[in-house]
């Protein structure tokens, strides 16, 4: 089917799951919400998202499944479809990290074509009462391809990215994987680290918090982001998020040592770059202004 | 005398000094900007503020001198004044650490009033095309008395930061250098070191570019500073850099701990008060989202 004739369930109605149901209303033929909570499906429903309670009717009744939930939890959802497969063109989740994912995936039976994703676009705040139909306006949007992915579910979930006004960018689990430990998950450990060290000193000197300007803010945001969804990706990226410390680390000893050597001129050469690069990244933060 | 019956020279007129004199326009008797540079100079007096090439003219005819220069060549023209001191009521700096200004400051003839100061507001971009007479508005501003600072000097550098719409801060040089360490150079060393982690990985994965979004932008923004700013900045807060990068050292070492004993509850405990800390604080960027 193409999207616009495809019934879509989204399980999982929180920031993610919230915005891709609105954000696909009027782009297939029908769309219906998932969540547990009854708050969800309430805040969904006043949105003019159609919205239940019971997961099996939704996925009954569906042409395209989208797990929107914290990974662990997309990773029991497809171990309980494979002893009890829908009906299906596409299976696709939304997850941070990808290689549990798509490894639960390629358990579904052979029928059942499935793509990992994950939209690289978000918030700190969750729910769906911060949910947006254009999160995912001008952002990339990771595709993961598995044993189980055909070409026409590959299409399909393409297709899906697009209505969103998402840019596909298809590449393997382990990959994404990889890249993102350095992308997001060394820049929450680096918010996180900065705050806790800020946290420490302010024990000493209260007067640290009247410091505080947009530099800092900017640079701790990642640190309010959602915990389960925080240690849902830790725990599932737990050695390339380690590597990607290490890569940190080393990177900061580097700058310590260079600060000590106290020469002006070596740290402006090493900085020189780092800043030619961040000058060069554009996005939607990219003309942005701190202190 | 008051603010606005003072004549005030302001020295430097990049982002700092050129927003300083367009938020001082019409707050006090007569504002003069001095720049070596013509192009600043030409900028400035495009936007309306009376400029000029030459120093000394502008500072004879001057009741408060604002030093908006990098913070060591604050300390040189404060060496020059010592021995050629002006006739003035008030000497103000805008650096962003300040024990070493204020020891310049105190080497000034005792009939030369002087206090040491740090608006917390700016940008990474520099230059008067950047300036903004709005810049101060609702930041702290720092005041760091010294041994030539006396009553009526204070009391009209805090006129002077009322008038940009900014909150004085009043404390010692030393106490602001310890702090600022944590909350302002702390922070750009982490951007810097995950913009070099981030080099380092994309040698072998240009891809790496592709997965980056808000959230790396917004962690990294820092590193695109003004390079002359911040090389100054840790020339000559080097102690103190040093010793607010090993707390940070330190505390990603207990993140990495935590993250290799695999305990999901344990990092869950670590981060949660992190997360508290993160949505307590407010500011300009308080309410802030990223990927």
């Amino acid at each position: 089917v193409d999207l616009e004739d495809a019934r879509v369930a989204v399980v999982g109605l929180g920031l993610i799951g919230g915005s891709l149901a609105l954000g696909l209303q009027r782009r297939c033929r029908q769309i219906a919400g998932v969540d547990a909570d009854p708050k969800a499906v309430a805040l969904a429903r006043q949105a003019g998202v159609q919205a239940h309670r019971e997961l099996r009717p939704a996925l009954t009744s569906a042409d395209v499944i989208v797990l929107a939930t914290p990974v662990r939890e997309t990773v029991r959802l497809l171990q309980a479809m494979a002893s009890d497969p829908p009906n299906v063109e596409l299976v696709l989740d939304t997850g941070s990290t990808k290689r549990q994912v798509v490894e639960a995936m390629e358990s579904l039976p052979l029928e059942v074509p499935a793509v990992g994703g994950h939209p690289l676009s978000g918030k700190e705040r969750s729910g769906f009462a911060e949910a947006d139909p254009g999160l995912f306006a001008g952002s990339a949007f990771v595709l993961t391809p598995c044993a189980r992915t055909t070409p026409a579910a590959l299409a399909l979930a393409e297709q899906l990215v697009l209505a969103l006004g998402a840019s596909p960018h298809t590449m393997e689990a382990a990959r994404h994987d990889r890249l993102l430990a350095i992308t997001s998950h060394l820049p929450y450990l680096l918010a996180a680290a900065l705050l806790d060290s800020a946290e420490t000193f302010a024990r000493d000197d209260e007067r640290l918090w009247e410091m505080v300007a947009s530099g800092f803010l900017g640079a701790t945001r990642l640190a309010a982001s959602d915990l389960t969804m925080v240690v849902d990706i830790l725990a599932t990226n737990q050695d390339l998020a380690l590597s990607a410390l290490s890569a940190g680390q080393a990177a900061l000893e580097r700058l310590r040592e260079l600060l000590a050597a106290g020469d002006p001129g070596a740290l402006r050469a090493h900085l020189g770059p780092v800043q030619q690069r961040r000058l060069s990244l554009s996005g939607p933060d990219g003309s942005g202004h701190a202190a």
